[in-house]
């Protein structure tokens, strides 16, 4: 590992630290994950209980957040790390708030859960849990390159944003069109409206996270550059 | 100051750069300010010329975001701050993640402004106006507390937001109401409904903002506590 080979880590005390942080990231993963995979199963199966859960469980999603917040900050102070060891403390800190910031699109998502729906209307429901399969593969794929520090995957990951962009707009299209047959159900689809752009937007926080793994691995910022750029820096290194 | 008189700082250089880098984020926040101006203008007055250059200028909102990230993370590695100092650059890193997102949000409104609007849908964006200009005094006032470091001003936005909220809320009662009476506008109305969304979202964007002015000056993460904790940090160290 780069930060052993250096020579400058007087302690492995603090590698153990760092693993500790990224593992606690790894955990909070976890409960996003289940929380999207809950939020979904409540629109599926119209399940209150389950969509009241998520919404409380929201608050261990922010706990976690203040927690790793704080371990990384005690990190820097007491270790003053550099290099590669900084940079993965500072992509921690961006990948939880993105993390916590999918915590609230899914308490949206699973507010729409504890809606009724008629039966005319489940087929909208239908289009939402699809789209948030996919979001959910992409936030599967996306924790694992986290875990594994995999600059390919995230790679990978980022691009699979574009086809859940595509699905969104088409369900937009959709969506306005049964507005606009059914004036009366405007409410309620406006409801999935906004669950669908909760699911789109989870899927441009996975693509935050999948730069800040390429951030961590490559030590270059890719944001705002375009996918040749990204796909340069990853694949230039290997 | 707090970090003087402890003592430990060895240098005045340091203190320099950090008062460059809240100055960057100033400039950047001045930026971000102009960019909601002009996009709530392109609004008012239909002007697609200038929605298109609030379009282009959204790549200096990244870059500064860019720029001001890099020199946090040199800072870091090169001072390895604690305490106080450490606090601000943390909160700095998230303040302009935060603007960044604004910017994002603006693009989102100036592209609304590039439609063509019938002289009976008028009345949308004047709505869309008002709430703009709700939205645009919260940057400004949060951007000021974070100029000064004021706590008690940043509380101040904090309270704000709910004001914003309700009013958004109101607006997307109306907008629905109008869908409903005149089927055929519904994509047009949508886009008022997300850039009015765009709009409350800035709003949580600046009470994030606020969030951190408060943990820079009181060293406490306010974050999902209730007002009262958050009122408590604030006024008892008056």
């Amino acid at each position: 590992m780069e930060h052993v080979n250096s020579g400058r880590h007087i302690s492995s005390q603090f590698d153990e630290e760092l693993k500790e942080v990224r593992n606690a990231v790894l955990s909070m993963g976890g409960v996003v994950e289940k929380q999207l995979t809950d939020a979904i199963q409540a629109i599926k199966t119209s399940d209150h209980e389950l969509a009241d859960r998520v919404l409380s469980n929201d608050t261990r999603v922010n706990a976690l957040e203040m927690d790793i917040d704080n371990a990384c900050t005690q990190l820097i102070a007491k270790r003053q790390p550099t290099a590669r060891d900084l940079r993965q403390i500072i992509a921690t800190f961006k990948t939880i708030a993105d993390l916590e910031r999918i915590g609230d699109e899914v308490k949206r998502i699973a507010a729409v859960a504890k809606e009724s729906f008629s039966s005319e209307q489940q087929h909208l429901l239908a289009a939402l849990e699809n789209l948030g399969q996919l979001v959910l593969n992409m936030l599967r794929t996306v924790l694992n390159a986290f875990a594994r520090m995999d600059a390919e995957e995230a790679l990978e990951v980022h691009r699979t944003d574009q086809g859940i962009d595509r699905q969104y707009e088409g369900m937009l299209r959709q969506l306005m069109t049964y507005m606009m047959e059914d004036p009366r159900s405007i409410p309620k689809i406006m409801d999935v409206v906004f669950s669908a752009r909760s699911l789109e937007r989870i899927g441009d926080r996975c693509q935050n996270i999948a730069e800040y793994v390429i951030y961590n691995v490559h030590g270059k910022d890719v944001r705002h550059t375009s996918d040749e750029d990204m796909e340069q820096t990853v694949r230039k290194s290997r």
